[in-house]
């Protein structure tokens, strides 16, 4: 246990020597894998990688899909849903599409903590897919 | 600390009677405070207002903020942002909304937890202010 935390905290001061700082900047921000918010352009520092992949960990966790009880695709209140019928028909799909962004979110949380820019960017492939894929059959597109 | 998780339990119950069963029904999903989803067509049962506000106060308090990190607006990823860019000029009002998000989802949880379908559809509305606040003046409409 103690010398995990101490490779860690190793390899976060490795990765912020200039180099591996020049590194992390090919990185895209972590929001390209929860939100429709993919970008390129910007690139994030290693702490910033970090807390976004923290962040992403806890909201999958987070038992999100209570939010979306079947029915809410017919809603009308303040925005219209972008959500379509079919995800509350194909639950088969839908939870294992759930099941393997929990799971790869939970790597990705250890994997930018251990400081790795090359993993980190590896890990966030694995991350988007789950994400892409539930969002190009049940989100709608504008 | 005892007497309060009594007092909880005794009010689940009382929820669970037909009666109480009848009045959560006029509470729409959750869903609508988080996502562009409202809906009023659609009613929740008690156990699920409990694991939706249960849900909200998790993604409240994950950090989400790391996933909106200046230039995410510029993004080219798979797909559009529907974030403006006065989302990051304007801290101190995105700051203050999602101190206020996280206050509301807070007292939600504890309220949805306590089973008073009344005080819940209450805070509902408190819950709702920041959100849509925020999506009003800095999402992207279709």
């Amino acid at each position: 246990m103690k010398s995990k935390l101490l490779l860690a905290l190793v390899s976060i001061t490795v990765a912020g020597t200039a180099a591996a700082q020049a590194e992390w900047m090919g990185l895209p921000p972590l929001y390209v894998t929860m939100a429709p918010a993919g970008t390129a352009a910007a690139r994030v520092k290693p702490e910033d990688a970090i807390k976004a992949a923290n962040a992403i960990q806890v909201i999958a966790n987070s038992g999100m899909g209570a939010l979306n009880l079947p029915g809410t695709h017919k809603g009308t209140g303040w925005e219209k849903t972008r959500v379509r019928p079919g995800f509350f028909t194909n639950r088969d799909w839908v939870n294992k599409a759930a099941m393997a962004f929990t799971k790869e979110a939970n790597e990705m949380a250890k994997v930018a903590g251990a400081g790795h820019p090359a993993a980190t960017k590896e890990q966030l492939g694995k991350l988007s897919a789950p994400c892409k894929g539930c969002h190009d059959d049940f989100r709608i597109k504008d």
